[in-house]
Parts: structure tokens; C-alpha cells; sequence
């Protein structure tokens, strides 16, 4: 009557799974320098949404209604500056479970990117307390595995 | 000793606050066609992405823990099927709070892209069950309002 | 596009409001029996079932999207056993805010009602493992108050 | 010292579990006319229903305290209106874990149950702003399966 | 670059996992007479804190952010009153998963701890308001077992 | 008929608040100079340790039943290496609200205690994976405060 569904993956397989994702947030230059400088007022950027990264993987079959509440075996966070450009964040989520885990991934790296934003909005809004700046992109999905124990078995 | 702090907001007067974010997922013109024509399997992808946004910015503060639980008085959703290139998601929040708004709006902007992301996956991935084509970007505010009693009053 | 709206409560002022729900499980007489002698393996019925209806009256906004997160002021709950037909109980939800909360009442009245069958399923089961018996229902609204500092004074 | 107890599963074994559950919401006719019409201003209620039910079911060990967290494998929920009476829910929750999956379905039911009337009270509401006519009822357990994969090979 | 980490552990076995942990609270003797005699206005102190001890440990992996989230297939709560001194309350975790729960086990012992606190503030305080008197001390983990089936086969 | 209560707090003024909790960790002193060295492997503790304390700070309500949910102003987290003791930790909490915040303070306290553990139980385990040394202690509310605009004024 309404069609919305949540798929039925009784029937497949436990299997390793595993999803990489990333994204990415333009920063002014001197908030960039801020974060490698540790001169952010908030505190330490990366520690902080390395955390918000793994606690929102945990949380997505709480944000995303038609994903299965899975248990996460391994979440990976990593961070690098690109240089006048911004920081990029990449997520690997790891599990043993039915179904993959690339929402998860997603859902881990759009966390990050926006704790990166509330931890810098003093230095990224104008004197009008806009954004004009300010902007998260290239969120996508490097690689999904499955099957194998452990990316590093894949080729 | 490590400076991480949630910034004191006691003293700040309740007034009206307002933001406007938005949202870009890139997606494959097929898929966007079976959003149009409603034949997308898991269901009705704007109804449940609206409840998604709605959803994931009253969750915000445990999202991301910098951010106070403050009470939302009013959330718009949008969505926008831009030809040939993916559908663009809008998330107005209103409050009468202490603080602002533009992180929830941006939470609530890109659970909807993901969203509508986990219900197309079936059309975006590829043979491999990868996804070279699929991708979130320009994620920014829009716009925040203080003090005025609803955007329409504004100017 | 697909028209979910949360309504925007911005501008409607702050009040005392209260709202006042009942429902109603039917059990076996046996069962019944038990409740009244304190005889449940799994606890105090009416002890824990206070508990989770205060904490699911808390937990409204998460679990009804279109229901706005405001400060509850007062819970109370009572539980009353109707001879030979079956427990009911009755929440009263109290707040001083910009809307009513007769969701949040029906919500810790059906969440009460879904703990007592959760702690009886032990003696509402058939041999097959089936509830041929067990039922909620009448779950209703008895009383909506507003503008008026505590029902007590509302006449 | 108080005896409230959450059962032990440990040494139960896993094993597919399916629950049926079903609920009824009592309507006035024109609310129902709308429904069908689709001419609830709040949205499409039958679409929003669904995504709160399938997120309640996966919120069912944060609501009721002495079930257990597992994994949830699959949800369907199914709206049907009954002329001149109102509107019933159905739902099949499924899993592959040590333990039954009722109370998960209940909470569905009901969540689904509760979400239509927040979409409606508009409708239900008399002019003194009480539901004199709105009621939910007749929620029970249609059949629990235990052991066969899937229920259409359970004969 | 930040070195946050939440511990691989995709590639452990599952097996049996069990942990033991307790804590205590000094409270006033007449306190303590009162939740003996259960004249405590607020409740049934164990009851309640059993509950928020089972509702805790199933919460951990949201607290705890490097913890995962698995299956609990039981938990006990045990409260005995130290005369002269205050109450312990002891949590024994179980699961059959990839990793240990002391954590959940020490979560739940301070939760239901935090909340006797909670349901005796009243008694507790003095004039000023203040709790000179109270604290919580001596929360241990008393043991882990791993790989039997049930710590009554553990020798 | 049971008697569990939540305090009714709907015609208290609301007006500042601010609690003040203390607790200690007791660990190995090689783990503490591991924490000092920032030798720790799962990251920085005490930078982790903050956010846990401040996301905990506003679950609050939903891990302590008989808690309100209220909007938090503020969270400040210290932290203090005793020398050859262990790690003392220390929240204050403030809000605008009708009710106190020791509650919200103390589960600050506990929460980022207890993640310490979880970072350092590595180093804190012996060889039979007990711990025979780490222990959670002298929990308690320094000072509670009422009526003043910040702790700063209330001579």
C-alpha cells in the first residue's frame, strides 16, 4: 500500500564485509592552520571526530531507518590536510555480519566532516556570521569488500 | 590538560534562530528517473528522506558532542530534482534557543542524502558492487537568521 | 515534493499543558493473579512498567518524527487491575511548553502496557507458543488541559 | 534482593524467528476518507508509518528493558483500511538469534499505530480539542514461528 | 594523525564472555533504613536501579565510544545493604560474542548506583543543599571469564 | 500502586544552575605515565575522555529514569594526574532550567571514568586478564549551586 521496505536478509550468508568511504570539507586557509598549528579553541580536531566518526557508525541504524542494526567489528578514521584546500576523511568499517557496511562508512565520515565544522565555525563564518566558505564534497564510497578476512587478504 | 570544550552558552538570550542548508547527491540519470516516476523499490525516497531529516536533527546534540539539546520548533524539507545531474535537499530548522542552528540543518541535510543514497543503491552500484558514480557534495548554509521572528519577516 | 511536515511551532507561546492516556491489556485470570501477588518471576510489574513509561514519555521525539523534543516537568503513572478482565493503566504527561503532549501520554501508556505483556509472556502463552489471549487495547486520550498551572485548579 | 530479572539466553541456540503482529486504530470516517485520498496535510501516512515502525522495532531493547539487543534481519509492515471502522497495521519482524521476536513486533504495531494518529489529530480533535472518537485497540500476536527459514516454508 | 582507535576485532572467535563487576554507595544510615524499610518516596530502589542497570549495560556502546556493540544474552543485578555503611550492587554481564564486557558490566554497576543516588537525593542532602555525606567508591571489576559455558562450569 | 515517581517540576522557576561532581580512577603507575607521555595506543585519553563525559552529560535523562530532560548550557571537564594515585576527573554542569544538575554532573564524572578504563585496559590487565589494581572511587558532588549567573558571581 505504501511500498517502503526494509530488504529481508534472513537468508544470506555471514560473510566479512568490509566499506571505505571518504569526504572532504573546505576550510579557509588560516583554519587549516589553526588545525595543524592545534590552535583550535574547541580542542584537538582529530581526536575529537575520530570519536564522533566511531559513535556515529554505531548509531546508523538509528539515523538511516532501512539498514540493519549490525554488530561492527572495526572502525578505522584517518585525516589528512590538503594543502589550501582542505581535510579530507576516510572511514573503514569492518564486520562479519549479513548485509555490507557502506552506509556505515558514509555515515562515519559525514560525522567527522561536520564535528570538523562545528569545532571551526568561529573562524569560517564572516563578520555577517555566514558560511560563505564552508563546504563539505567528494563524500563517495572508495571500495566495498566482501568475503575475504580482512582487506589486506584481497588480491 | 587537552582544551576540548563545549562552548558556555548560559548567559546568551533566548532569541528566534533560523538555518538554511543544503545538499547535492550525484546520482545516474536512470536513477533519478525512477525517483521521478516513483518506481524506486525500497519505496517513497522524498517521504522517507523528510522523516530522516527530521529525525537526524533532533538527534544532533548525541551526533555531535559539541552541540547543545536545545528544542526545535520547526523543520522544512525540500527537495529538488536538478536534470541530468541529482537531486539537491533543503532542511530549514527554527528554534528559540540560546544558540544557533546551522549544524542540525546540516545534519538534517545530509541524512537525507544518505538517505536517499541507502535506497537507490540497487541502481547506483556497478557489476563489481562498487559506486564509481554516486557522490554527495556542496553541502553548505545557506543562511542563518537571528532575531527576527521567522525568515519571512526578515528584511 | 512529498509533502512530510513537522509543524512549525516557532511562534505559539509557552503554557501549561498536560495530557491525560489509558489503555488496557487483557491477561489470563492466572495471570491476573500473579501480578496482584507480587508472583512475576521477572519483578515488580507495576514497579518496572513506571519506569519504562517515564523513560519512552522522554524518548517520544526519537520514536514519533513529526513530535517536537520539549522539556517534560512531571510523569505519573497508575497502574489499576480490572477483575476478571485485565490491567489498566493511565499516564498523565506534564510541560510547559509551545505544544501539547498527548503523544508523549499514549506513548508511556502503550509502552507500559507492551512491559507488563513482555513480563507475563511467560503465562499469556498457549503449548504452541502463541498468545490466543493476550490483547491491548482502548488506548485513548481521556483529557487534554491547557493554559491552566496543574489540573488540580482547572475547573 | 528485588527480583526484576532479563531472562538468560546464553546457552539458547540461534535460530530463525519470525512474529506477526497486528493493531487496530479506530478513526472517524472523514479522517479515513483523507488517508485514502491522500489528503493528510502532514504527509503520506501509510509511507511515514512504516519508516517509524521499522525504526521502532530496532529501538525495541532502549524501550522495553528485559528484551535483548539482536540483530533484526527483516521488518514488513502492512497498513489495510477497514471501511467505517479505521485502519489496521501489520507486522513480520524477523531474525536469526537466540530469542523470540514479539515484543519487537508489538512495538512496531503500535509505534506505527501512534504515528498515524500524530498524523491525524488534526481531524480527530473536537472543538474543545479532546479525542473523543480516536482509539487504538485490538494489538496482539497473530503467530510466532521459530525454526523453519522463512514463514512460507513453515507447513 | 590522532591515533584514536577502536580495537579491530573482526578476526576473534566468538565465544563465551562473561564479567563480573560491583561498586557502592555510602549513604546515611537513616538512608539506608529507609530503602530497607521501602519508605523511599520515589520507588522501589532496587527495582528501579535494576532496571537502569540492564537499560545501561545494552547502552554501553553509545556511552563508551571505542567499545562495540554486541548481543547481551543476560545480565543479573545484585543489591545487599552493608550495614553501617551503604549498598553494593553487583552486575554480572553475559554474552556470546567477539569481545569481553567488563565494560558493560561496569556500566551498569555505576548506572544503578548513580540512580539510588538519584531516588535518595532528598534524604540525602543537607540544609545547604549539599551532599557531604555520599560518594560512590570501590567500583571493580571482581572477574572476567572466557571460553566456558557459564561461570557455574567455570572450575 | 507502586509508588515510583518522578518529581514534578512543572511550577518550580526556572533559574540558573550549575553542579560540580568530582571522581578517581586508581590505576597502574606505568599506565599513568603512559597517559602523561601520551603513550597511551587508543589515543589521547583525557581529549576522548571529555567528549564521552559531555555526550553522557546530555544522555542523562534517557540513562536515569527519574531524571528531566532539560537543556544543558554548559559542560567543563578537567582532568588531574595524582602522582603515584591515579587520574581524578572533574565535570560541572550548567543549565537555565527548573531543576538541578548533579545528576547530569555525576554521569559526566562516571562516564569519562570509566572510558579511561576502557583506553587503558590494556596496561591495566594482569595475566589472567584480571584487574586486580583498577578501581573507580570517591565519586561526589563538590558543590551545587542555585540562583546565581555562573559560579563566578555567587559571593
Amino acid at each position: 500500500m505504501n511500498g517502503v521496505k526494509m530488504i529481508d536478509i534472513t537468508s544470506k550468508a555471514e560473510s566479512y564485509r568490509e566499506a571505505r568511504a571518504e569526504g572532504f570539507i573546505k576550510l579557509r586557509p588560516e583554519t587549516i592552520e589553526r588545525i595543524k598549528n592545534k590552535l583550535v579553541e574547541k580542542g584537538d580536531v582529530f581526536a575529537v571526530s575520530t570519536i564522533v566518526a566511531i559513535n556515529a557508525v554505531k548509531m546508523t541504524p538509528y539515523i538511516l531507518p532501512l539498514t540493519h542494526n549490525i554488530p561492527i567489528t572495526g572502525v578505522d578514521v584517518k585525516f589528512e590536510i590538503v594543502e589550501g584546500k582542505g581535510v579530507k576523511v576516510e572511514v573503514v568499517v569492518k564486520t562479519t555480519a549479513k548485509t555490507g557496511v557502506e552506509m556505515e562508512a558514509l555515515v562515519g565520515v559525514v560525522a567527522a566532516l561536520l564535528n570538523i565544522w562545528d569545532m571551526v565555525k568561529k573562524y569560517e563564518k564572516d563578520e555577517a556570521g555566514q558560511y560563505p566558505y564552508t563546504a563539505i564534497s567528494e563524500v563517495r564510497v572508495v571500495e566495498k569488500v566482501k568475503g575475504d578476512f580482512g582487506s589486506e587478504n584481497k588480491n
